[in-house]
């Protein structure tokens, strides 16, 4: 049996795969879906996330991307949801290179929540536009879609954006899902495959002969299993030795009775990024803080005061609207951003951890990796790497 | 029997005081203690509040404040609470000249919270500092006890001041209590003299040849009584024929580990008002928008921006506070800013509502007002005074 620690949407997804090649598997969490998975806004963003990050985890976020469509499929029939939002596209579709589809006539909001309509990355200030237009160059050669608009043409695109923004790169391909309906969905599926779902937290793994054999729990007992899943996000490095620690981030939920933008934008503000996610049901999420505090989650009055400023000034508009929730989540960073798939060196324990901000998008990826799908990939995340650096 | 429409801090000392007289009440309120006074800072504090109001009203604050040691030491004693947080001063203290002393030892945060420590008002522009100025002669000539303060003795008085504040002017005899802990208090204290509290909402007056007699409820029922005092805060004005209008207000709790004030702090921000009051257990509260929105009680991201924004530029420390509650709440605000306490011209029909900002502050008085102890100030809030200008 798999014992698979931690039931965010990483974890929970490790488990649905591996249910459904057959293998016997257990989920530990206190309470599944309420980590970094409830903060995330849920960003299926490769192209527009390439700003902040180097060319290995583009490459990790464009194959996961493409797994996305068959992935949401498969999961939305396996929980017995009516759609997914979108159709999984068997030919590219051409405006879509990554090949996602809206589905004719699925109502938004519904099933995964599942959308590709594009990230839209605006600029402000003369720096801004010449820090974008750098970007767009480094996207041109790395072969990406990207489409360079005018102030003119990114309002035409989002009436409701600033009348200060300057310019944008639009990313086409860029796509975005709800987080909290893929966990409420996987943990559906998992039910309805019998998989058990132990409600407890996981305190340290049992060792036996240079072996992984199980987890300890807490208040007491423990589960054993041929082969520990680590997929405990933030919280990883404190049950094996990975670096992975946390980093807090502050998301904001406002509720919006007409939808004020049609696709994801983002921007950089007094040098903070910040970025506008809108949902099918007139959510708009706002994110997020990026903050190196331990394993505090509070909400703070400068974390609010900074998601509001940075929003209002991409977005006007939002002003008017309902603070619907506010949470902060810890996201598991690593050393070199990347994640940390594959076996861990000890017999029996294997790592799905370390997804930082990408957990969601990611999430098909390394299932695929862990079934042995993306040899080539795994390659970028394997645990060794951390090995050579001690 | 008097029933009393309205359990906020109005309706419920209304009834506790008229019950102390052994007079047959009962309170009806859906949900007591759940409107404006839930979302009230809870400052006692006539003198600074002269900035924004006219003399009559400054009369009748003084007269409350000086109402409230006594008023909340017998709240206290019938509630069955331990402590005020401060005796009822018998005797003027030197520095205190409303007579609230701080009771030697009481635990801050313990009983009510009523704190008298006074308002700091501060200005940071030199316009600012004007305005300050000519309320302080302002105040001279009334012959309010206030004291002017350089940006120097502001900062010693509360160090954790912004390093622009440049002036301030402190009223030592301002104080402030925890509106939530004396609606609980007076819940308890009318529940031990068997008080009948209907928790339904009270859906219209029932009149008979010219005079009101009770109450319809919903979902059903009456509540028939010889008077019917209306407490209904902003709801008053669908229940009967008197000026009352809502004026919504965000507020918000941060939660301090440390105290960062040791006063209420006030101050004019970017031309808009914003106060901190510390509580006891160290919660600091961050008030107000004055909004006209109907019987709108979204929290909405602008209000909370508003709030964060002007907080941060008063005490910059409150960055790092986390927020534990944000709430919007309906003050009954009526033409002149006074509040309507008295008889309706209807038999049968009494009102103390109106009170607009005030309610904690004026609770003390309007009781006084209807057992007849102060026929003069009730004059200021007599009804009668909107019917001549229709």
């Amino acid at each position: 049996m798999d014992v698979i620690v931690g039931g965010g949407v990483v974890g929970l997804s490790v488990a649905w795969r591996l249910a459904r090649e057959g293998r016997p598997v257990t989920v530990i969490d206190p309470a599944p879906g309420s980590g970094a998975s409830h903060a995330a806004a849920g960003m299926l963003a490769p192209v527009s996330e390439v700003t902040y990050t180097e060319a290995p985890l583009l490459r990790l976020g464009v194959a996961s991307l493409r797994r996305w469509p068959a992935f949401a499929a498969e999961l939305a029939a396996d929980a017995g949801l009516g759609t997914t939002g979108l159709e999984a596209g068997g030919q590219e579709s051409p405006e879509h290179a990554v090949g996602l589809r809206l589905a004719p006539g699925a109502p938004p909001g519904r099933g995964l929540d599942l959308r590709a309509d594009g990230t839209l990355d605006v600029a402000f200030g003369a720096d801004d536009l010449a820090a974008l237009e750098e970007l767009a160059a480094f996207m041109d050669k790395l072969g990406l879609p990207v489409e360079r608009l005018t102030g003119r043409e990114c309002r035409r695109l989002e009436p409701m954006l600033a009348p200060s923004v300057r310019g944008g790169l639009l990313a086409p391909d860029d796509a975005w899902v709800n987080p909290r309906r893929v966990t409420a969905a996987l943990l559906t599926a998992l039910e309805r495959r019998g998989v058990p779902l132990v409600r407890a937290r996981a305190t340290g793994l049992l060792h036996e002969d240079g072996a992984v054999v199980g987890v300890r729990l807490e208040p007491g007992g423990e589960v054993r299993g041929e082969r520990v899943v680590l997929a405990a996000g933030a919280w990883s490095g404190g049950l094996a030795d990975v670096p992975v620690r946390p980093v807090k981030g502050q998301i904001m939920r406002l509720r919006s009775p007409q939808p004020l933008l049609s696709r994801c934008v983002r921007g950089a503000v007094h040098g903070s990024s910040v970025y506008l996610v809108p949902r099918g049901d007139g959510e708009l999420v706002v994110g997020a803080t990026q903050e190196e505090m331990g394993f505090d989650t509070k909400v703070t009055a400068g974390g609010l005061y900074e998601l509001l400023r940075d929003a209002r000034e991409l977005v006007p508009g939002v002003t008017e609207l309902e603070v619907a929730d506010v949470v902060a989540g810890l996201r598991p960073g690593t050393p070199d951003n990347l994640p940390v798939i594959g076996p861990s060196g000890t017999p029996g324990l294997v790592y799905a951890t370390g997804h930082h901000r990408g957990g969601v998008l990611l999430a098909p990826l390394t299932t695929a990796i862990l079934l042995g799908e993306e040899s080539e990939l795994a390659a970028l995340c394997a645990p060794g790497r951390f090995r050579d650096l001690s």
